[in-house]
């Protein structure tokens, strides 16, 4: 069950026959599928498809299967992503004054429950300096102003070229990357302390407060241009009543983002998240 | 634990002694707490407080009671309500065509979930009108149209007069009622199909379906002049996926609304809900 | 997208190129595949697979196909189940005393959200034919003692095999079906009131209350002969304090029951459910 | 907002009055009363009140209130706890080979969400040696084996007296404690991984799996002679599916099990938690 799977992710027009054709694909190599999903998004006129096959016994060497993959993208007219599960990517953190999310994350890396790498932690601020250094994941404080603002960005993508970093989890980085930014780095998943498209921007807690909400919530999501009206991935939410002070929301919150977070990287690391549209399908 | 009780609402500024006073106040005749319930709203300096006792052997008559908590709120310089447990409220249920709501309402009133009856029904529309016959319950039809609108809510205001209405509960009643409308009665209860205030006013599934979140809501809520934005009672949410589509949201939806309204009518009617500032205190 | 669809579920043995064998067979036929899920059980060694088409357009006329998949089930040492998505399931719903999943269940196959009929109503007591007559659902009553239940248990399947039942939906049934009873009828699935394996047997919300629980739970099964160990299909919880008694478990449960028990029979009714080694797939 | 508070929990049989006597009690000091919670058991006939008031502006010495209520207590023939908010609890945290309550529980104490001191961490491996170290919490490994139990026991009673020990928390501590162990130390908390009662004793997540359950749980309880029959502070839940191996169900059960413990202590550290009759009344 452990043992390494090849994961095919594709997005294609829809057509007569995707499925029998994929599958007939992985079988005539001998591959034996251990999950397959498929959506078709009828609207949009798309058809959406993972794949995961055990590497042993597939008669194609590993390193032949991405250009029979692109062949069979091709063919079909759509895009395709391939991935090894023994791949362990490598993830870059930012944060700038708050360590749940981060603790969590470190946590969720070292025990294996997130298939990824930490080479560092970037933050805007140096209070989180210590909480890294004590698991020993190097850290690197990149301080933003509205003065600053393109070197800085321009350092951090050094950061990241550097460290070759393919994601990048805004675990509470309280920073707006610019459309810049993300023309060079675009692999991105932050999470928001709201329930998105609730209480976008700044203060989502004071604001769910001065509402009166009995829920609140946290939503992952890819990020793009667009400020928190990316992709949404995960969301979870918390009860809260009357008695609840601003305070009180904030630190329900934490638990509601943690999660929200983790959730969301390890279907992204597991390649179960698929983008289209603006929306993504999750093959949970 | 069935016999009757008094429920005793009260808001006043905040000041050292007030449990003392209001509680000594039940003990001086002899009141059998059952609840007590308070909450102090720091940033406003408001205290709210709901108490309920046994009626039996409480040393005021019945009728005496409101004059002095009459006397006891003036001299807190506060606000209060009185409702006896066996006071069956007259509701109004006004729908227009999705029968789930009014008939969720109409068995919950009947089981005794909801200490209410329902001496009327009113529709824009004639749709429902046999499920309403079905369990005897009184349906009128007023259409509304831009043309006919100030008479028709004047018409409705005479049915509500006519019928001692107490509370109005819109389920799922897709009208708009006018700031003059409120002005003649405003003590409504409505559900919105969506987590507010995310997707406030029309088609809040499909605008979720197009966001791609991963969880819907309901919310009730008091009726203010503001649309969707009067003081939240319950809110309830449901899961999706990219599997549903705009109609699963809306069947998905349907559950969520119809507990979301059912307990904010629950609430409100056993007095555990107290407005103020524009937000709910829910003693439950 | 409402158009008729093909729907076959097929348990077998796991080996290499199985969803491509199935997929192909569909492609052949050019059948348009709108849904394609499949499960491996390594443990158990087997594969289970739900496929739904279009009928429109499919090379196969409607009454040839049901031997094709015969065929095509012995080659794969399995076992098919085929299903047309415009049949209307025949169910007949067995209740006590209690209305509130009765009353659901009718409103959800009258709105169209559950695919089926209910030709009759069996209870062993009189107390809701009144609601089955408001909503013209014949309803039979078998009263059940321990000196007569061989006799009322076979007037009971006379009733099932006379009105063509395909499912039997327990919606607070309180009697037990013997073992004889189900080897004439075992398409049966049952709301228990607690969250099993918590609470079997009787009383489940006494005993939950006894013993202090925080959240309560309903359970939809399919039934067998070991009392409430059947394959569990849906579970929902509520949560509860200490200041609900009793009766206010029962209150707060039968929500969570029919909630539980109407999203089990679209799973079922929809054949999204798989039950194999005493457990369900359930492709959702 | 932030200020001292004194805690008051109150237990006694009920008869009239005692609101008013409490309130009135803390009022004559001038007492500003931030929360009052009562509940009343009627089946049990007891009364349950927890108040909270001020600390600056008290008319008794902090040293003399304790005196004060044990008279109060003696007059109601009740019995009171009192605690100042600005004691912070010196909690012990016993466990095995898992980090992730652990973990959970320093980082939260650091980050003064749960108001405790853990003046050392008890386990009978040697495991999580290296994360107590990382955040500076003393550890100390005492191997419990069927042979030594008596000895281990006392030496590990021995180190909670040591460290002044008020409360245990076993945060996924595989062993079970002997009632003579108890008799010595009974102010414990335990997380167990299921949904009790519901798989009581060893190997929860393989039963749930087992048994094909939707849902799993966690439950916080208090630690009785009776295995797993303490009384429930805190109960959670996660959704699980036929696609979720034995290692998925204790992969999603430890955010379960982390949120129930962190909650469950933090209830019990803030006075939230009343026990009685082999149940908890939590004032959230």
């Amino acid at each position: 069950m452990s043992s390494r799977t090849v994961i095919l992710q594709l997005i294609c027009p829809d057509r007569l026959g995707l499925v029998s054709e994929l599958a007939g694909w992985v079988a005539q190599y001998g591959g034996n599928i251990r999950h397959a999903d498929h959506h078709t998004d009828f609207a949009a006129g798309l058809f959406l498809s993972r794949i995961e096959w055990d590497l042993e016994g597939f008669g194609l060497e590993r390193e032949l299967i991405a250009g029979s993959v692109h062949q069979l993208a091709e063919r079909l007219d759509g895009q395709a992503q391939l991935n090894f599960s023994d791949e362990v990517s490598r993830v870059a953190i930012f944060v700038s004054k708050q360590s749940h999310c981060l603790l969590d994350l470190i946590w969720r890396a070292r025990s294996g429950e997130l298939p990824m790498k930490i080479p560092l932690v970037i933050s805007n601020h140096m209070d989180l300096e210590s909480i890294c250094l004590d698991f020993g994941v190097p850290f690197h404080c990149v301080p933003v102003s509205s003065v600053n603002k393109v070197d800085a960005e321009k350092k951090i993508i050094e950061l990241l070229l550097d460290n070759q970093i393919e994601l990048v989890a805004l675990a509470k980085y309280m920073q707006i990357l610019s459309g810049d930014f993300l023309k060079h780095f675009a692999n991105i998943i932050n999470i928001h302390h709201s329930f998105l498209p609730a209480f976008k921007g700044a203060q989502p807690y004071q604001r769910a407060w001065d509402r009166g909400v009995k829920l609140i919530g946290a939503t992952a999501h890819y990020v793009t241009e667009d400020l928190d009206d990316g992709p949404i991935i995960e969301q979870t939410i918390a009860h809260v009543s009357h008695r609840d002070e601003v305070d009180d929301l904030i630190r329900k919150g934490r638990d509601t983002e943690r999660i929200a977070l983790a959730r969301a990287l390890r279907l992204h690391l597991r390649r179960q998240v698929m983008v289209y549209s603006g929306r993504t399908a999750v093959f949970a």
